[in-house]
């Protein structure tokens, strides 16, 4: 069956997001007052074949432990997506 | 009151989408053979005062439209979550 892997990467609390303080003084600068904080992550949508969902889970967070997240500054969470034709 | 605006943007249907090729590839390198597509995109999470859920979501299509997405290559969607401390 076709899983999507829907993953969220961001930085882990108390790591300096330079890219979210750029973009909050940016949003501050053309008139967005109200915002107090931005931080910036990654969307990672892996579209994979497994036999359950389970599967589907357990493969994608192998893939961010080897390849997709760096665990010392990044922290991610994963839903699986049925993909039903 | 704080809402947290998450706002994901991703490369449009049929837009090249070099990043997610590059990093779907290198899965199957690296033995993720049930991997059959990858998109990439960004999360970025915005942290606002607006006196509703509605103010707040309004701002956030606002900054989407004016800083954050390029409509012209990239989609997104906007989730407005109440903070409660």
């Amino acid at each position: 069956m076709n899983y999507l892997a829907k993953i969220l990467v961001f930085p882990r609390e108390g790591v300096l997001d330079t890219q979210g303080k750029a973009v909050g003084k940016a949003l501050g600068r053309i008139g967005f007052s109200s915002v107090k904080d931005v931080k910036i992550g990654k969307y990672i949508q892996v579209n994979l074949e497994a036999k359950d969902e389970k599967e589907a889970e357990t493969a994608a967070e192998e893939m961010c432990r080897e390849l997709l997240v760096n665990d010392l500054v990044e922290d991610h969470s994963i839903r699986i997506e049925r993909i039903v034709l």
